[in-house]
């Protein structure tokens, strides 16, 4: 049966069990990142004592609470998860995160208590998120179940599921401390008692807060579900997976995190093929791939133009781009005119772009500004990449330039790198990202970051 | 014959031809970069005006200078090159730096005026580092004749060797204001009419400030002579080198820079391994290997542990070790032991370490510290990884505990990556680095570095 998600996105009420006045304690931290994300739905608090916690009064069991809470989020210790579950569905509670872990992850009398607790599940049909889960994010309803302390969680248009409590934690604060992209949904799946990534995925496939889907994923529950559903929603919206456990070794150390077997790993990787998704293999992908989809369209294919103040650096990335299976095509020759004309005529202009010459003599600003259109306009081109000489004595340009071309130009992607001081790196990171134009530290990383984007739209439009 | 080097990295007296009394002009920013670097030996200009330039008095000509000055900057237009190499013939110099472009770069006429230049230099037997060079840098002798304005260039041990103007500019000026390690040498080849890379790799094997060598080449000059020097040089010193122009455009974007052809790709790569060269693939590899040879003894092998906060994490990274051709070997029993006997039995301690476990029971610094001097004692472990989570919730521990380790195991390195929030991230390289432990802001980064360094070290151990 299809999951109804609305009562865990979008919850009118909800309720936090094991609710705790203790400051860092899970059951205290949840509640405050409730408040922090500007909740707007009723919210009950369930502590045995029923004390007063953050200024609410607390009931003292889940018998005691009102009828018909939308959800609730369950931060009790593992033993008390199964009652925990019949009690909600007997107030009529039909969705539940679990946060405790302690379960199969652990040892064999964790798997005993799995056990209850799926049967738990089954016999009352409360659908559940966990065990062993971070929660759930859902920025739109300014809801979040995690107990990790993360503030408030900045809205945008990626949605994650993960199967582990680690990318709901410290790499979601990464990402809300280090880049300028928003998020619509994470899920943290756990243990997947029930709810799992194929319920998340059709989910996330027909929601329209969600233009591209982040998958880490260590072993899927139910491939011959997965799959299928994958090969639709990938024709609509790009999917990246990151598979933890493709070798021996990996497979050691999943074993070790969440008694998840690790699947053949070839299998998997022609089926992700089939399947249209994009299969990662570094983690900070899953957030470098994702900031350039937040701001900017899917590039229509995989024809680079890339701008640099340096022949030498012209030629090392284009090199990477062959090994990326990126094309660094000819432009049209109306383009390279242009570029010609704005540039001394010893040397001959091309793509990719020696910016300097013309920086020599119309100044970096215009020389970056009249190239990045130029580039922009030409058919043959997918995605332009400026690699900004950001230096105090060649000078440092305004940068909103690059802002009105992303806006002009809404169907190609700009993908924004530097070269030069450190100090005017960080400004244009903090100028441009605000403004939808996303940045990357590494001249490397646009690159890498475009083949991936670039294979998802060939996924998109197979037969 | 072989390069008299000590004139161009510890010239008594430095002559700037073509210096320039107007600011930003390359005539004038050199003089500023040698003031900034604090070069100790005499200083004298030529200008034609003979005028007063930052408080010194310029001589008119060539012809006017005192005799037997180490060694010339020429900043010159191309077409009075020539001429300026026999006028310093002529008063005894024998070392010059070329700074002009304009010759085989650009055109057949500029090609012309190179082949009068290269008479010049056979004629006079000078000894030239360029035309077309940004210069060259000595810290030891707090020199540099480089004319992009780069302030104070810090020293270490770190040694390149430059085709490209590129490097020795914007690059060195990331180098400087974005990582904390210094260079002892740089050498920018330019066109090469005389001194090419093998002279300065020979001077670099011998050079005892300089510990690694780092090279970014468009062409060879000589390869018959340059791998015979390589092979000798890589038996005591580390040498990586980027190749551009590895591919076909790539050299079309090479021969539209130097004019340089690329040789064959398969030749080169199977001619740099024998040679035990480790060779690059990514630009920004350059700086970031050398950060870690800068402050850290090379691996003895590659066989590596890390600490993740995060199984999930442990997962992929392990994935990653192993396409990256690097071991993550099991702990000696003792190890094991030890790490077990500080964290929860319900888990299996092992390496790859997570230390989420420990850091439940003893906080995040013990865990960090225990954890990685565990894996530092243990002798199947050549270098360690530790993944630091920086969070306040979690608590940022102090990192002096790291700047210890490294000083108590000399032997082996230590790379530090973090997993959190920004702001510490940032704290931590700036605390961590002038302390001597590099640290890397993406996961993946010291885990590709360390495969390098790795493959350096089998290069020297080789028959």
């Amino acid at each position: 049966m299809a999951v109804d998600f609305e009562k865990f996105f979008y919850p009118e009420s909800v309720v936090v069990i094991g609710a705790s006045a203790v400051p860092h304690k899970p059951g205290n931290d949840v509640i405050r990142n409730i408040l922090a994300n500007g909740y707007g739905g009723r919210l009950y608090l369930v502590n045995p004592k029923g004390e007063e916690i953050l200024g609410m009064k607390a009931f003292p069991s889940i018998q005691d609470l009102p009828e018909g809470i939308d959800l609730a989020v369950v931060v009790l210790p593992a033993a008390l998860n199964p009652q925990a579950i019949r009690d909600c569905a007997a107030k009529g509670i039909k969705a539940v995160v679990l946060a405790a872990g302690g379960f199969s992850e652990v040892d064999e009398k964790g798997e005993e208590l799995q056990e209850e607790l799926t049967r738990a599940v089954r016999e009352t049909g409360v659908r559940v998120i966990g065990p062993n889960t971070s929660g759930h994010t859902s920025t739109p309803h300014k809801f979040t179940s995690t107990f990790f302390p993360q503030g408030k969680i900045p809205g945008g248009p990626i949605s994650y599921i993960a199967q582990t409590g680690n990318f709901a934690t410290h790499t979601m604060r990464y990402i809300t401390t280090g880049e300028n992209f928003g998020v619509a949904r994470v899920v943290g799946l756990g243990n997947k008692v029930d709810i799992e990534e194929s319920d998340v995925l059709e989910y996330y496939a027909q929601d329209p807060e969600t233009r591209a889907i982040f998958i880490y994923l260590e072993s899927f529950k139910n491939p011959r579900r997965f799959f299928p559903i994958a090969r639709e929603v990938t024709r609509k919206k790009p999917v990246f997976l990151l598979k933890g456990g493709a070798t021996a070794e990996g497979a050691k150390a999943a074993v070790a995190h969440t008694a998840a077997m690790a699947a053949e790993d070839r299998v998997i990787d022609g089926a992700l093929k089939q399947a249209g998704i994009v299969r990662l293999h570094q983690y900070s992908h899953l957030f470098l791939a994702a900031k350039a989809l937040a701001s900017m369209p899917l590039p229509k294919g995989n024809r680079v133009s890339f701008l640099a103040p340096s022949g030498a650096m012209l030629v090392v990335l284009t090199d990477l781009c062959l090994s990326l299976g990126l094309k660094v095509p000819d432009f049209e020759e109306n383009t390279r005119q242009f570029l010609q004309s704005i540039s001394p005529p010893i040397v001959r202009m091309r793509n990719p772009v020696d910016i300097w010459f013309s920086a020599g003599i119309h100044g970096v600003e215009f020389a970056y500004r009249e190239g990045t259109e130029a580039a922009l306009r030409d058919p043959n081109i997918d995605a332009v990449i400026p690699i900004l000489l950001l230096t105090d004595d060649t000078g440092v340009p305004p940068l909103d330039f690059l802002v009105d071309l992303a806006r002009k130009y809404p169907e190609k992607p700009i993908y924004v790198t530097f070269t030069g001081e450190k100090k005017h790196m960080d400004a244009g990171k903090a100028f441009l990202e605000p403004r939808g134009v996303p940045t990357y530290p590494l001249i490397e990383e646009p690159f890498e970051v475009l083949s991936l984007l670039a294979r998802c739209r060939r996924f998109m439009e197979r037969e």
